[in-house]
C-alpha cells in the first residue's frame, strides 16, 4: 500500500464530510549545525489551535524551529511539498523526528470526523490509532500554556526568524507571544481568528458554528443597541418578545419564504427522554412567528401602523464553513416587523431604517457603506424588494452585506390574512396591510474588526469601545523612591478619576508587577483607543502623554485641558478611522464598462460598478464567468474566496450616469442601471 | 353503552396525557318566558378562549344567556351537576339545544389530544366526529370577534345579570365587553388570563407553554434591565453572550445539576432534513455552558474575580400546566455567573445580589418580599446554598419564589477544573475558585400583575409602566363650538408636551370618535397610572383633574405645578401600591408554634412561620400532612392549588426569637430556626 493510501483506506467515506473538524499537520525545522542530521518537529493540531514556535522549542528542547521548506519534505518524507503533506508521510520518515500532538484534540470524541485536507476525512479514533504507530516520538502539548521563564530561547527564536522563512509563513517577525503572531496581509483568516481570540472579543465554542461573545464584543453590541433603539423608538417602534419556537404548520405557510430557510432550520424533537408529538422549529427569522398575531391584533386601520421590534437570537444551521460574527449558526440581531395601511408609508419606513443601518456602520463603527437595492436574485425570500448597506473588506477585496431592510408588500399579509376594513367604508373591499421587515446582526462587529484592526491587535472605534482610554503610570525605575512612586501613581489615578467624571470610559492599570511595555502591548492588543502615560516629566510639565491606538501618534495634553481634549481626541480618532476606511473603499470601487476589464479589476481586489441589463440569467453568467481560475496568480488566504465569482452586491442608490445606448457589461442587452458586483462574504 | 362511556371508549388512553389541550364545555340558559321550554346553549371551546355572553346571545339569537344551574343539568341532560358535565351528555338531551363550537378549535390538528376533564382525553379528530352527531344544532363561532352594533341586547344582558346567577359564575356584573368579565376574587386564574390578554401584556401562542410578550410587558422588562444592569455593572459585572446550545457531553458533567434539569431539556436532533450526528441541548441554564471557558480564561488569581452576566432566554420543557410568566417553557431572564478567590468574597456577593433582587421587587414593582435561605431540599441542584426573595399572592394565599442567588462553593470548579495557582506560592496546592450564580426572570411581571391589578384591568406601578400618564380632553358636547373644541384639545396637548419635557412618560388621546368614558375604561384596562382630564372647567381654573388608577381618587393639580406635582403623584401612587401589598403580606404571615394551628392557618390563605428542626424528612412530612382534603371547604379557583401541601419557602434572615427548648412545629426534635412554609407556585 502506498503512503498516500495508508490513511485513505481509513477514511470515513469518499465524499466530503460537512462539519468535520479541520486538523493541520505542520513541519518545523529547528536550528542545527549544518553537518548534523536534522530532527524535524511535526505538529498535529486542531486548525484553530495556535502553535507558537517558543512552545514548540520548549516542548522538544530544540532551538528556533521554523516552518520547513519543501526541500525538507522531499528529502525527509518523500513528499512533494508542504501543501501535499499529511501524517501519512510519517511512514516515509528518513530518520528520527519529534511528533507534537495538540492537547485540544482530547476534547474531540472518537466518533467525530477530522478533516486532514480537502479530500481526506477520518474519525478521531482511527486517527489516534494511526498516530500510535509513532508513540516513541510523540508528546502531547497544551499549546495554550504560557512559555516557562527558563525557555530563554523562546523569545529569541521568534525574533530571529529570518525573512526567508517568513516568506513561507505568515508569522510576524517581532510578535511577542501574547500578541498577534499572524500577519494581516499574509494570512487574513488566521489573523482574524487570532485578533478575536487574543483580543478577547470572542471564543470558540464546542458546538461548531457557535461562538462566545465576551464582554469587549458584547459591549459593542450594547452600544449599537442603545443607539439604534433610541432611533426606532423615536419612529414609534415598540419592543416585544416572541417565542423561540415555531410550529411546522406556521413555519411552512409562506412557500417562497420557507424554501429560503428550510434547509437551515434546527428542529427540536425531544424533551427530556420523550419524543415530542410534533417537532418544533427554532426560528430562523420571525415573519411566520409574528404575522398570525398581527392578523389577530390588527382589527381596524386605526391599529396601523403596527411597528414592533425584537432583540433576540436566531438559528440558521448552515453547513458552510462557519466564521466568527460573519457566518454563525446562532446569532444575535434585531428584527423589526411593521404593518402599514399604505404602500407609500411602508416604503418610506424601509428607507428610514436603511439610513439608521448606515448610521450604525458609519457613525458608530467608522465603516463606510454603499446603500442600494438587491437584485431579484438576491432579495429576501418572499418579499417585494430588499434594500441593503454593503461594506468592503480591503484585504480580501470582497464585498460584505451589512444589514437589510425589506419591503414585503402584501405577500405575507395575504398568506396570514392580515387585513383591515377599507377606510373608504364597508362597501369597499378589505385591505391587506403592507409590511416591512428589517434586521441588523452581530455580523457588524466582524466587519468592524476586519477593517480597522492591525498586526498589533484590535482597533476599536471610540464610540463603541467598552473602554476608551487606559491610564498608565510610567517612568518608575529602580531609582524611584517610594514617595515618588506614590506620587506618580496618585497623579495617574487623579487623571483616571477626572476622565470618568467627564464621561470618558477610562480605567487605570496600577499593577507594578508588569512593565509599562508589557501593558502597552496588552492594551494595544485589546484595542483601547487612547493610552495616557503619566510619568515624572509629564507631572513636572502639568501634562499627560497620549498615544492613539490607530496610528501610535503621540500627543501631549495639558492637564487643565484634560476634560475637553480627550473627548476631542477620541472623536478625531473615530473620524480618522472612518476616513481611512472610506478612502480604501472609494479607491477600490471602480467603474467598468467593458467585460474585458471586469475580471482583471476584480482580481485587483476591487468591487465593480458596471452598467447592467437587470436580467437574472445575465447576473448568473457574470458570476460564472468571473470565477477565478488557478492561473498562477497568488491565491487569497481565505479558503473560501479564491475561485469565487462576482455576485451582485446591490444596485446603488447613487448611480453613475448611464450613457445613451449603453450596453450591459456582459450581454448585448441595453443597460438599465449600474450594479455593484464583487466577490463577497 | 352508558352516556359516561360514550366518549370514554374513544379516549386515547387510560392514563393522563401531558400537554393535552384543555377544552371546556359550558351550558348557558337564555332568558325565556317561564312557561316556554328552555333551549340551552352549549358552548364547546378551548379553555383559553373567552366566550362573552353577548356573543353567545348574538350567535344564537337568544337573550341574556347565563351559566346554567345544576337543576338544568339534571332535568335536561340527566347529568348530576355542571362539574360532571361533558359533551357526552348531549346524547341525553331532553329536547332541542344550541351547540356553539369555538373557531379556535380549527387551529388544533386532528391528531392532537384534547383534555375534556381530569380523566377524559380524546383526539381532536374523534372529538369532531362525535360532535358531528349534533350537526343540525351546531354553529362555529369566532369568539374573538367584536359584537356587532345591532346586538343591542348584548350589553344589556351583561349589565342585567342578576346577583343570583353571578353567585354561580365569576362574571363581573357591570363589566363591559372590552373590559374584564371575570372577578379576581371568584376566579383568580380566569381573571389573570383576561387581565393579561385584554390588557395587551401578553398573548397565547400556538406552541404550548410559550407566550408572546407584547410591548406593555416587554417595556417593564426593559425598565428592570436598566435598573439591575446599572447596579451589577457598578459591582464590576460585565455582560457577555454564551450560545443557546450545549453538547450532551458538557451538559452532563455535573451530576446533581444535570439530574435536576435533565427531564426538562429540549433537544435539537435535526437540521433541515438531516439528522445531527450528536444532538445538542438547548440551555436550561448556563453553568455547564460557561464553566469550561472559565477554566480556560482564569489562569491566575489576578484574573479573579471574574463576573459575567447575560440577558437571554432559556428553555425548560415542563410538562406541568403552564401559566403565563410563572411557568413557561421559554422564559427571559438574566443569569450571573461569578468566580472568586475566596469563599468570603463569593458569599458577600450572593447577598449583594439578593439585595438588588429585593430592590427590583420592592422599589420597582412595589411588591414586598421576604429574604431568606432555601432549605437543603429546595436549594439549587449542585450548589452549596441558595438565597431567595419570596413573595405572596393574597388571592390564593400562596407564596411565590421571586428570584434566587446561589453560592456554588467549589462543586462546579472541581468538576470543570477552574483553578488558579495558590497566591501563597507554587509550593502550595492549586485553589479551586468559589462560584456563584444568580438569576431573575420575567416571572417578576406575573407576580406584579397578580398583586396589584383589579377587576377594572391592569394596575402597573409607575416606575416600570411603559406609559405613566394619559392626557384626555373632556367636556366636549354637542353644544361645544369648533373653536372651543380646538381650545380644549390644544390645552390638553400642551399638558402632554410639558409632561414629556419634564421626563414623564405621557401620551394623549385626541380621537373624537370615542367618548371619554370609553377611553377611561380602555386606559384603566391597560393600567396607565394617572389619567389627566382637561375640560372647560379645568381650563378656566388653570388646573387639570388627575385620577389615580389604583384607587380612582381624584386630585386637581394647578397647571403651574404640573411638572412637580405629577412626578410626586406618581411616586405617591408607587408607594401606596407597595404599602397596600405589604400590609396584606404582613397580615398573612403568621407565627404558628403548634402543629394543631398549622393547617387551619394555611387554609386561611396565610404563609406560616414555624419553629423547625431543619430535617428534610420532617419538611416532607409537613408537606404531606398539610395537603388540603376535600372537606367541603370552598376550593380555590386555581386548579393546581387546592390539595397542595405546604412547602418550605425559605428560612427568613429576619428570625423571630427562638425560645429555649422550643420544639419543631411538626416533630419532637428541637427547633433550630424559624422556617417560612406555605402553599406555593
Amino acid at each position: 500500500m502506498s503512503v498516500e493510501n495508508s490513511l485513505a483506506h481509513l477514511s470515513v467515506e469518499d465524499k466530503i464530510v460537512e462539519g468535520a473538524i479541520p486538523v493541520k499537520s505542520l513541519v518545523f525545522k529547528p536550528k542545527t549545525a549544518k553537518t548534523a542530521t536534522p530532527v524535524p518537529v511535526v505538529v498535529v493540531a486542531l486548525q484553530s489551535t495556535v502553535t507558537p514556535a517558543p512552545l514548540i522549542a520548549q516542548s522538544t528542547g530544540t532551538k528556533e524551529p521554523r516552518l520547513a521548506r519543501d526541500e525538507l519534505f522531499q528529502s525527509f518524507f518523500k513528499c512533494e511539498s508542504a501543501k501535499a503533506f499529511t501524517v501519512a508521510y510519517l511512514l516515509n520518515a528518513e530518520s528520527e523526528f519529534h511528533l507534537l500532538i495538540d492537547k485540544q484534540l482530547e476534547t474531540v470524541k472518537d466518533s467525530d470526523v477530522l478533516k486532514l485536507n480537502d479530500t481526506l476525512f477520518i474519525t478521531k479514533g482511527e486517527f489516534v490509532k494511526f498516530l500510535s504507530k509513532f508513540e516513541s516520538s510523540q508528546k502531547v502539548v497544551d499549546f495554550s500554556q504560557e512559555v516557562s521563564k527558563d525557555a530563554g530561547n523562546a523569545k529569541k527564536s521568534n525574533a530571529a526568524t529570518p525573512a526567508a522563512a517568513a516568506a513561507t509563513s505568515a508569522a510576524i517577525e517581532d510578535a511577542k507571544l501574547i500578541g498577534i503572531t499572524v500577519d494581516k496581509s499574509l494570512d487574513f483568516s488566521g489573523w482574524y481568528q487570532q485578533i478575536l481570540t487574543k483580543g478577547e472579543m470572542l471564543d470558540y465554542y464546542d458546538v461548531s458554528g457557535c461562538y462566545i461573545l465576551r464582554p469587549p464584543s458584547y459591549s459593542i453590541w450594547e452600544s449599537i443597541q442603545r443607539w439604534f433603539d433610541d432611533r426606532i423608538k423615536a419612529m414609534g417602534v415598540q419592543n416585544a418578545y416572541f417565542p423561540l419556537f415555531v410550529s411546522s404548520r406556521v413555519l411552512e405557510k409562506e412557500k417562497d419564504h420557507v424554501e429560503g430557510f428550510a434547509p437551515e432550520v434546527a428542529w427540536v424533537t425531544k424533551a427530556g427522554s420523550s419524543d415530542l408529538e410534533e417537532p418544533v422549529a427554532i426560528r430562523p427569522t420571525s415573519e411566520t412567528v409574528m404575522y398570525p398575531y398581527y392578523a389577530k391584533w390588527i382589527r381596524s386601520y386605526r391599529d396601523l401602523p403596527l411597528k414592533l421590534n425584537q432583540w433576540n437570537s436566531v438559528v440558521r444551521w448552515e453547513f458552510k464553513h462557519p466564521q466568527p460574527f460573519l457566518r454563525t449558526r446562532e446569532f444575535l440581531w434585531q428584527e423589526g416587523h411593521t404593518a402599514h395601511l399604505t404602500k407609500a408609508d411602508a416604503e418610506e419606513e424601509v428607507l428610514q431604517i436603511l439610513d439608521h443601518y448606515a448610521g450604525v456602520y458609519e457613525e458608530l463603527l467608522a465603516v463606510p457603506v454603499v446603500k442600494g437595492r438587491k437584485t431579484e436574485k438576491e432579495k429576501f425570500a418572499g418579499g417585494v424588494f430588499t434594500t441593503t448597506v454593503e461594506g468592503y473588506i480591503p484585504q480580501t477585496g470582497r464585498g460584505i452585506q451589512g444589514a437589510t431592510s425589506h419591503h414585503l408588500g402584501q405577500n405575507f399579509s395575504k398568506m396570514f390574512n392580515v387585513s383591515v376594513e377599507n377606510p373608504l367604508g364597508p362597501d369597499h373591499p378589505k385591505v391587506n396591510v403592507f409590511q416591512n421587515s428589517w434586521g441588523l446582526s452581530t455580523r457588524v462587529i466582524g466587519v468592524m474588526t476586519m477593517i480597522h484592526s492591525d498586526n498589533k491587535g484590535l482597533v476599536i472605534p471610540p464610540r463603541v469601545s467598552q473602554y476608551q482610554a487606559v491610564v498608565l503610570p510610567v517612568g518608575i525605575t529602580k531609582k524611584t523612591t517610594e514617595e515618588q512612586r506614590a506620587h506618580i501613581h496618585s497623579s495617574a489615578r487623579e487623571i483616571e478619576s477626572r476622565l470618568k467624571k467627564a464621561g470618558v470610559r477610562a480605567f487605570g492599570d496600577y499593577n507594578d508587577n508588569y512593565t509599562p511595555g508589557w501593558k502597552f502591548a496588552q492594551y494595544e492588543l485589546k484595542g483601547i483607543p487612547l493610552r495616557l502615560e503619566s510619568g515624572p516629566k509629564d507631572i513636572e510639565s502639568n501634562q499627560v502623554t497620549v498615544v492613539r491606538r490607530n496610528d501610535f501618534r503621540k500627543v501631549t495634553v495639558k492637564l487643565d485641558e484634560l476634560e475637553t481634549r480627550i473627548p476631542e481626541l477620541l472623536e478625531e480618532l473615530q473620524r480618522d478611522l472612518y476616513l481611512r476606511a472610506k478612502e480604501l473603499f472609494d479607491s477600490h470601487r471602480v467603474v467598468v464598462n467593458e467585460w474585458k476589464d471586469f475580471v482583471s479589476n476584480l482580481n485587483k481586489k476591487n468591487v465593480i460598478l458596471s452598467p447592467w441589463c437587470g436580467v437574472t440569467e445575465c447576473e448568473e453568467d457574470i458570476k460564472e464567468s468571473s470565477a477565478k481560475r488557478d492561473d498562477g496568480e497568488e491565491f487569497e488566504q481565505d479558503e473560501k474566496a479564491p475561485s469565487m465569482g462576482a455576485k451582485s452586491l446591490c444596485i446603488p442608490f447613487e448611480q453613475p450616469e448611464l450613457k445613451p445606448g449603453q450596453k450591459c457589461v456582459k450581454c448585448s442587452h441595453p443597460a438599465v442601471q449600474y450594479c455593484m458586483f464583487g466577490r463577497s462574504y
